[in-house]
């Protein structure tokens, strides 16, 4: 069977994109076998993952992820942004703002055109932050886990804790270069403070409107970009009275501008997608 | 301008195949530049290097490589093989055996092909080794440098030398996944008696017609295969009489079979390449 694909980036996370909405190729291959070969980047294409664009009977499109070893994550970020663009350029969708059935629930991406309706960038919403220590989870007396010392390696580092679905533990620094995240970031990730370990994020502001942040991934080390950390990091930059609502995050692998709406208590991360080619491959 | 490539590999190294013999690639964009945006794994198409079939006035077809870098090597083997391939099923070139302008002169690739005439292999003539110490360069007071004994981190090694327009150390050992070949590769590599330095190959014969080999290429460290390595390795075995003129070459990347014709004193490398995918992409 011969396969078209496209390939694709959001923020150095590239990505194999297939269309099986007839199902013909998950008839012919089971999607972890494709995502083994498709991701090996000298016998393969090359990839983070496979995403599938699938039919769905409780949303405008679905979504489907493969890591390479196979496995299947509920979602991912970056693949997102890299998804609702490919159905809207290619009109598998037609409104800016739809529905995307995927395993972490309904994600509802919003394209933002040019003035000649280019997809410039894509917004998604991601939902409330939690604060509430017991459910980040964070061991801690306090309703809100803001500006905490905690005691690593000997010396006392001032945290914020805060919840995307997933721990983040944010400290705010001059200098995010000079950081030793592979040590700080290791002791931080696996601290008896946070049960069930945390993402860590070293944040330097720049000014109310513009941060710059390294993040070290529980249980992935030191990473380009993470989408519920820059998230993160907006909510405790802003409870530090550090932000307001809206910043631009510098982030090793480029920027995304999050945006913590007041009325709702959503986050919305807007970033780019970007379309690198299109193949024909033999499987 | 948008550009259609063929992704291929050999033994592992993988390489963008571009069509430019009318030379639109070029008016367009120089080719370290386009080496350098297409090898790249997250934002380009990704690879060990892009190779460009371009017309040639003193051979049936001309070929260029470049590095991620765009720095331009001479030749490269496994690229080659994967040119050949290429040039062959697209009907370039309609013999079987055919000329090849390159940096490093005139090659002169044969296509085996099967029983149905699909592409079975790419046999390359690698020309004549050479033995004299003084031209590997190997400092040694006798003919050819056969089982000499030099000192190793204070252990005795027995090294054969043989050249293949670079130099290469080949070492007979009874198991090579024992080795540290990271230790006594590099010191073999910087060892006085080789002023150029050297490559190094560690080789156990499983029988007269098959070896397994590990190979520490000079200035790179470990990597999957070496195409001059394994030719230098057959004329080594069969120096020391552990193999005939023919034996298949067992490398991490994959296999290459060894013929050393004693008639015209040329070896002659036979190995696969893959055609992985095809492509476009917006330059």
């Amino acid at each position: 069977m011969e396969l078209n694909f496209t390939k694709m980036e959001g923020l150095g996370n590239d990505f194999v994109m297939l269309d099986d909405r007839n199902g013909a190729i998950v008839q012919t291959v089971p999607y972890p076998v494709l995502a083994k070969k498709l991701c090996s980047r000298r016998f393969g294409v090359g990839g983070d993952g496979i995403i599938i664009i699938i039919d769905s009977e409780t949303a405008d499109v679905g979504f489907k992820i493969f890591n390479p070893d196979g496995s299947e994550p509920e979602m991912c970020g970056n693949g997102m942004r890299c998804f609702a663009k490919l159905v809207f350029e290619q009109g598998i969708v037609t409104k800016q703002r739809f529905t995307v059935e995927t395993l972490a629930g309904t994600i509802i991406p919003e394209i933002l055109l040019s003035d000649t309706r280019q997809v410039e960038a894509i917004c998604v919403d991601m939902g409330e932050p939690i604060l509430e220590p017991d459910r980040i989870p964070f061991k801690c007396n306090r309703q809100r886990a803001v500006n905490e010392q905690i005691q690593v390696k000997g010396e006392t580092v001032s945290i914020t804790a805060v919840s995307m679905g997933n721990p983040h533990a944010v400290i705010f620094v001059d200098d995010v270069k000079k950081i030793d995240l592979e040590n700080l970031g290791r002791a931080i990730e696996t601290h008896e403070l946070f049960p069930a370990k945390t993402n860590v994020e070293f944040v330097t502001v720049l000014n109310d409107q513009e941060l710059v942040m390294r993040v070290w991934e529980r249980g992935a080390g030191e990473t380009l970009a993470c989408g519920t950390g820059a998230s993160a990091v907006l909510v405790a930059a802003s409870l530090n009275g550090l932000t307001r609502e809206t910043a631009l995050v510098h982030l090793a692998g480029g920027d995304l501008s999050i945006h913590w709406d007041q009325q709702s208590n959503h986050l919305f991360k807007t970033g780019p997608a970007t379309h690198v080619f299109t193949g024909r491959i033999k499987i």
